[in-house]
């Protein structure tokens, strides 16, 4: 038989519900932050949680050891509301055309920040030990776009005379760039 | 000049924002939980983050004493997606009518569960220590009915004759109840 | 071949619609208030009009035997507005926390009131003969979350002590009441 | 001090709301159908209850004579759900293009039929009494858009030249259903 | 195995897309307007390009011989937006009830002019030589709802007597314009 | 009098509304492609046209040089429908995390394509002459986010060293490129 969809997702009779819909565990778990970004990312949306479909909300872990950074990204989907649990961070988001004003913040534990809903935005950790955030997106399948390895490292490149004349460098450091993604 | 509003909120021109729209300070703190259901909840949405408005989201930390209760509830514009920072939780909604069924679950360190929009749910720590958790609500603005403020707490009381029929009881019953609240 | 659905109801092909799917037929039938509420409700929704689906509306009818009650409930998704047909009404609603303000209104025949979403809301037969309401709902899929059944007659039922606490009462006093539904 | 507005709308304080917000009186009131139609329509949306903004419903009264329609019409924002309270109607509604094609069924009391959204409709009492309908649409300011009136009888007119090539008819019959309205 | 669909329409694993799900072909082909209205109307939509398929967008493009026109109609499920691209044209839109005003304006090569959701419109090309217009739709199956083939050319047709009765003109005139579709 | 605003922008009276709110001349201009980019959008949405406030669309025509890009940018609040209306164009997006495909096309005139909401898209003249795109968006404030003036020209600039271990290169590198914004 044929299965149901609602958003591309299966979705169950409610008879067949438990408790194991509505359910993911491990968000205690220190992410891995030995990578070149010194973050690690632990999402619960609605690929974890069957029931989130339709909610339009999930949840984030993000960790960072120290001079780690959440790297410039935007949630297509979603804003994002995210509170520091332990350690301290510098958090930011730029405003769009015409004025990309940047709107930063040094944050400490029990500290909550918002990054509006497609804006670019990036997390720091400045302090001397690991940080650890709580973050709430308002989708159940909010998206990432990390800027880098969106523009500097799709499969395939983008061509490097057309990432040279938009970043205005030479065709060499676009190269360089991208070999790094 | 007069302000301009959107969903009841002011709204501020783009060229005057500061990180402060965007930000709110003391989710670290312990709430008080002395009271008659031992627990207590911090809100954090529209009406303490101005920035937050049309975006759709909020959070709320809750903290429970030893054999305390969030009490039965609903958020009429609101899913929420709920994690466990420390100690531990039983915690349950009921699906809407005719089914009427109770959905539970008990939650551990790192655990994350999802209350579906405006369904009856609550949490009651069943550890022997405190208990904290952090959730995030799919509104900026989501609204709370206990279901015992609402029902038996009103301002002014509804009839206890309505009650006693309601709820299958005696009218002294209800008066005890709405004694209580 | 595979069904297409949409919100999980069957969509038909526009070739293959007739007046049928958008046709209920029996709403002029007295529902039957021989019950402990002493009302009955006729709802017509997706699940009898499959037209319905996608278009955000639903109807019901509700019958009232003298000092019968359609008692405290919500639409998790819609927005009520009713009028009474014959008889008399008194009706309510309580705001969300923290004010819990009980709104009624004496309804007489050809009055209209208004349940706003996700509020608890119930009407009362006030009057000597049997009442008869329309109302229209925001929602073709409205669902209804009646307070009793779901916090004192969910299956299984939420334990005792939970709601003791809840509702300030002994834990006799919620057996009592659960032992009703 | 400047009111807050919401679609338009002035929006109360919920400190100052009464349930005179949520109130209208009257739809028991037989219409006045002495007129060209032979029908009248008796609308209760948010410009008769304010506590209807934003909440995505409204509501409406038809009275017909014998003979008597509510000609051709779209809601431009809302679906139509309908039922018979007395007499009986002969209705339909149209499906865009391609198809054109024409869904109708006669129904008598306590039928209900759904007009889907932004679809050309009509009721037509086939009877020999009186008839009444009562309608749920799905927004609180549905608009209504007679065609004849929109067509033939705006302000200023459509040039003659224009409706004569859309209805392949000469400007003389124009100029004559342009007279009527 | 069963496709996933999403309004109806099949939609692809993210995996198996390619640019081909998100390009149409031909939009500079001139329409053929040898038909009573002169007009073409060339579609691009959910219909044509499948990525469209949630994106709430769509385009056509319209070709008008000289007096040709676009014939009232309505889009049920978007607003138009209109650039000249050859040619002048003179377009109009009525508002709904009560007052049914005529808001037209005489555009020229480069103008833009806006079609608010479901209310009635049409272009007419007032100039000397042929027209051709462009136009985005704020939705990706916007629908359209051709008055003249709704109303006096549905099959089946509206029983005459209704029209004659909505438009206020003879049977006979009904007969004459339901002829010509 | 306070003025009504919906959605920040100031909402008229519809008994004042005038062709001129729905109205906007010059999109034949050819835009001024003389900067690094060789590019120049023209944008016409609610700034430009009050009457399409709420109303979820708007248009931009862009004009590209040889050689001439739009370079990477995201639209926060809508999809975006592009055709050429002269020249030919190399156009591309990439999709989210973790796949971040590039999707490309060779656009000849009269061809279309679509940008879905939120992701990171650009445009190339990768022909001899000056070429010419004509935009529909699904928004009436769609916003814009160039990647390379959000990430290298926000004023103040984020610090070169968050940007170093983002794209992976030395400060040195970040310092060039945040001088060219």
């Amino acid at each position: 038989m044929a299965a149901v969809h609602v958003n591309g997702f299966a979705c169950k009779d409610i008879k067949n519900i438990s408790s194991e819909d509505f359910f993911f565990s491990g968000l205690d778990k220190v992410g891995n932050t030995s990578n070149k970004q010194g973050s690690a990312v632990t999402a619960v949306n609605v690929a974890q949680i069957p029931g989130l479909n339709t909610m339009g909300i999930s949840m984030a872990r993000i960790d960072y050891a120290p001079n780690g950074i959440n790297p410039p990204h935007t949630h297509p989907r979603a804003t994002e509301i995210l509170t520091v649990l332990e350690g301290s961070l510098f958090v930011g988001f730029v405003t769009s055309n015409p004025n990309n004003t940047l709107i930063t913040k040094n944050l400490n534990q029990g500290d909550v920040f918002v990054f509006p809903k497609g804006l670019v935005h990036f997390q720091f950790n400045n302090g001397t030990g690991n940080a650890v955030a709580l973050a709430g997106l308002s989708s159940q399948n909010p998206g990432v776009i990390t800027i880098g390895n969106t523009v500097f490292g799709s499969k395939p490149s983008i061509a490097d005379n057309i990432l040279a004349k938009a970043f205005q460098v030479n065709k060499e450091t676009v190269d360089l760039m991208q070999a790094q993604f």
